[in-house]
């Protein structure tokens, strides 16, 4: 079997269970691992305090052509994925390990920039470089791995229950739009232009939205990357319910319809690299959510009994609707 | 100016600049970083105790080979490297990252190998994987991040002082003639075989010794990567000494001459991928390490004052040897 026929998650699946058996083995030793794989980063326990890490990977012309992207942009992006995953944790990112494959042929001035949009990042959020590795290989790949803590209970995607209400903290599909309006070299006007490629290569990862979300006391979270309802899904499977989404209260970006009349929906629906934070809770904690957080907040649908991950879409109508939303898998999404 | 003309040094260099004024502009908010870029790991503090983390890349074609390497063998060499990053600061391993970059048509059952391979070491040495990442490219790219601590000092690169004893804590070179033998094919007895091979392809990190060390009050150590003078330079570079290593005294495995009569000195000096130990200390401090491990220690030269990083060697009769000890740079070593 080749690992494209078992695609990303059937792999990850085939990992998880090979190093939980390990680790059951060896539970003795390691009774500070809070979470392992399968959430959005490792957790473990210091002395009383939760320790995060994370780790994620850009590679050429899989993630990134340099021709849609600046150097400084690439550089803010890469690390800017990891603290997503932190964020959709609620927890504070601290310090970056950054492994660069650089080919021997690259501008250093180019990997100068590369690191100014590390550090500008790093800046706004508070985050070192402390470290990291440099090789050569034929092609650039990026991997930064972040390491952050919380005082609080971790966000995991495990925990959401039937009767929850399910919310996203802004418009998805806004990063799709840059890649089509890159790829189709589509002419549109520059405000709309300036949105979308923000959204796609220069990401907001939501850190303050995570603590604010520990702190009312919600426990489920997911940082938006694979798509909205692929990530829905990673949810409902780990947490072993179903979900109901009311298409109708999806928040739709004006200038994504405005220019994607046909698409927009799948695009909101399935268009991937987010990096808004996805989270249920009960109506209760989400009412003080709403509060804290007011107009950031989109309640999109409930979290039903079930337990086999399935997320269904109804329309204002009440009817089931059908839509593609396979979302990014690492095998079979590539930029190019 | 391209990557490969300012070499891997120089490349870590200018990042170190560039990251290192951010930090200090920044420095407020980071009080619990210890040691950042250009150490074997960086540090801070959590709580009273000391968290390491390192991260290191074996990409295919560069670092390996797969008609030279087992995946199962590939998958424990890719934990022990980091591990070895652990044991010269003196920590204990826990957890580590995974990061893969698989061509789609790659095996499964040898993702399974390399992972079996991981689980291995993890469970000689403690260490659990805990996350990781996998996406798409069109060559093998692992990367890992380990994490681990300490409650005593750590060992740093920068600590060296004229009139320290330098050691290393068993025999170099030996990775190196695994490789020759196996780019070159030659045949040799199995026993010199197995261990050649063992050195390259399945090192062990020193763990219990780099432990021994800090609770002996030892504080300077590397370990041995790029090759032995290549990594005493980075310690007589960052300390501001210079060192003067005895030929005589360096330890010469007895197959290694026999295999390799007209090479075995420069394999010795510059081989790389040793992951043995070098480490510095005073005099009195020396004798409790060599009394704790013995025939594992074996002293090779002294630390002495200057400040440019030179490493001097000198043969029996006190004449300076003249030896190619370039080491492994990542822009100009290639395994193939």
């Amino acid at each position: 079997v080749k690992v494209s026929e078992l695609g990303e998650f059937g792999l990850i699946d085939l990992i998880n269970r090979l190093v939980s058996r390990q680790n059951k083995e060896n539970a003795g030793s390691h009774k500070s691992l809070l979470l392992g794989i399968g959430d959005d980063t490792a957790a473990w326990e210091c002395q009383g305090k939760i320790q995060l890490a994370t780790t994620d990977t850009l590679v050429q012309d899989v993630h990134f052509l340099p021709e849609y992207i600046s150097w400084e942009e690439l550089g803010y992006k890469a690390i800017a994925v990891n603290l997503s995953d932190i964020a959709a944790m609620g927890g504070t990112p601290q310090y970056a390990l950054v492994s660069l494959c650089i080919p021997g042929n690259f501008n250093v001035e180019s990997i100068e920039k590369l690191y100014r949009g590390m550090l500008n990042i790093g800046v706004k959020y508070d985050t070192v470089i402390a470290g990291g590795n440099i090789t050569s290989a034929d092609k650039l790949v990026i991997n930064v791995t972040v390491h952050g803590y919380t005082n609080n209970k971790v966000l995991s995607r495990s925990s959401a229950r039937p009767g929850d209400k399910i919310a996203v903290t802004g418009y998805t599909g806004l990063a799709k739009a840059g890649l089509m309006i890159a790829k189709h070299n589509l002419k549109i006007d520059a405000e709309a232009q300036a949105l979308f490629n923000r959204a796609w290569n220069r990401p907001e990862p939501r850190i303050e939205f995570g603590r604010t979300l520990t702190e009312c006391g919600v426990s489920t979270a997911i940082d938006i990357s694979d798509g909205l309802i692929a990530d829905l899904k990673h949810i409902c499977r780990s947490s072993q319910v179903n979900a109901r989404i009311e298409l109708d209260s999806i928040p739709i970006h004006t200038l994504l319809k405005q220019y994607f009349p046909d698409d927009y929906i799948s695009m909101t629906l399935a268009g991937g690299e987010d990096y808004e934070l996805l989270f249920t809770v009960n109506d209760n904690i989400m009412k003080n959510v709403k509060t804290r957080l007011a107009d950031n907040i989109f309640i999109i649908g409930n979290i039903e009994t079930g337990n086999d991950g399935t997320v269904d879409i109804f329309d204002n109508k009440g009817d089931k609707v059908d839509i593609e939303d396979s979302g990014w898998d690492h095998f079979n999404s590539h930029i190019n």
